[in-house]
């Protein structure tokens, strides 16, 4: 039988492109908060002997856990022969190893939850830095779309001799491809992470770019400190105006408004977390990665592919 | 080696008595949130080769959820030989059953993740309709406290001449302990739930009561429109005077503030949540019983002991 796409709140734009691209239905859910504050959850349409397909925003990810949990196993329960989940963020990546003695290492039990939820994950552009793979915490087959081919793009059509710039070392391996892709200069610079908001840049030798449009390209903006001081160091070297380019917008509490009082002159994010710098369209990579998920042709694609 | 107690914040009354009653340690956790809303946690004190015991209050379940599994998790990874939870209010016991179909059993969801993540747990009065036991949802033993011994001296304490009543069918059965604790009489009215927000109740023959002050007896009060309605109720039938009584004063949104407002005299709640209205210690109790768990003498004992 065709498969039904569930939806939780917040993911319509995607559910759309889901549905049109993969020629599924959009199964009606029913979901809301008592007045205590506990999740309700209801599949209204039938699921029962078909694939599923759940679509959730994971971007606050403890607001979405429980009724997460509760529409896959609900959906098992009432007979889908498959539950796979559509991520397009995937969170707590950041806890990736002890830091500090008895740190939770809540990327591999976060991780443990997903995959005892749901059959199979596809996400886009995963923030790993000491795990290279998904695999190495995740039980389920997971698939990630690289956002990288459509960030290219959008510095080919939209900045004039751009320099590409990567706020720290792990950033290399991603803005390389990135870099031949649009066929423009790149440079990496070091960034000291002082605490939860405070992060401190080097810049390299610029000189030979003089003249050129800096892009600051990452994978995650959350609370735009990098950005910003990364701007304020290009500034004072020079370049006056910058761009931005960013897979995931998280965007933490005023964020964005500070990015933007910096003095960054255009900043574009892709549609994986709903915000009005979404300016980079990936749902139709997502929906081919999903149909290969749904039809069991799906390989296990790393993230290395960046 | 002696237990170590982690307490999540939120349950700074209930852990110092623990740590008096059962002479264990209150281990240091550091937690925190992200910028961007994800949870991190860290046990700071040494848990290797001890039982630990965590205290997490859980009527906020989607807040505390994640924090709960990475705490216990991490306590286990880091060589602590048991794991136990006392979270004084159990939560996500209401959908215990399909009212309509495609509804999900969030009871037992909620319960199998929980049995998966810690080895025990002690709770107060768990709101079981259909379930008749703890042990049919959860695959770990679960002790429950009563706090009907401690509801019936506060009555015979506080009020003079009570007519205890209770709000529907259901609460006969812990009602009549109390009932015969506090040696009054004790009636049961008709609740018809017409939605979420909205109770209607029937008021049976009380004219043989006449004199006497009602205390509104019920487990839970979350949105309050129960009591609300059942003192307009009795007003109505010449019971001007009303005192309530109950184990978890959830209190959602302004339930306290139209409690309050309605007229009732006096209300009282037991320590299991946080609130004002806290005026009945069972405390005491929960160290038993998570002293006996602790131990390893702990007897399930069903909920039918109300």
């Amino acid at each position: 039988m065709k498969p039904t796409l569930l939806a939780l709140p917040g993911n319509e734009a995607l559910a759309s492109r889901l549905t049109l691209d993969l020629r599924i239905s959009l199964g009606e859910i029913e979901t809301h908060r008592f007045p205590d504050g506990e999740a309700y959850v209801r599949i209204v349409s039938p699921v029962s002997g078909r694939p599923v397909l759940i679509a959730a925003p994971l971007h606050h990810p403890d607001k979405v856990i429980l009724p997460l949990v509760l529409l896959a196993k609900t959906a098992r329960e009432l007979g889908a022969t498959s539950v796979g989940l559509v991520a397009l963020y995937l969170p707590y990546l950041r806890q990736d190893r002890r830091f500090r003695s008895g740190e939770a290492l809540s990327a591999r039990h976060f991780a443990s939850l997903l995959s005892d939820t749901v059959d199979w994950i596809v996400t886009v552009n995963p923030h790993l830095h000491r795990f290279h793979d998904l695999q190495e915490i995740y039980r389920i087959p997971t698939e990630v779309v690289s956002a990288a081919p459509r960030l290219a793009r959008w510095i080919r059509e939209q900045v004039v001799a751009p320099l590409l710039v990567g706020p720290d070392e792990e950033s290399r391996q991603w803005i390389a491809p990135i870099a031949a892709e649009s066929g423009c200069p790149a440079v990496t610079l070091r960034k000291r992470r002082l605490g939860d908001l405070r992060v401190e840049i080097e810049l390299p030798q610029l000189s030979q770019y003089r003249g050129r449009t800096p892009v600051l390209v990452d994978d995650i903006v959350s609370t735009g400190r990098t950005m910003i001081e990364t701007v304020g160091a290009l500034a004072r070297a020079g370049f006056k105006r910058c761009s931005c380019v960013a897979v995931h917008g998280i965007f933490a509490q005023d964020a964005y408004a500070r990015i933007l009082a910096a003095g960054i002159h255009q900043i574009a994010t892709c549609n994986t977390v709903p915000h009005p710098s979404n300016a980079i369209d990936i749902h139709d990579l997502v929906a081919e990665a999903a149909g290969r998920q749904l039809s069991g042709t799906g390989a296990h694609l790393a993230v290395g592919s960046w």
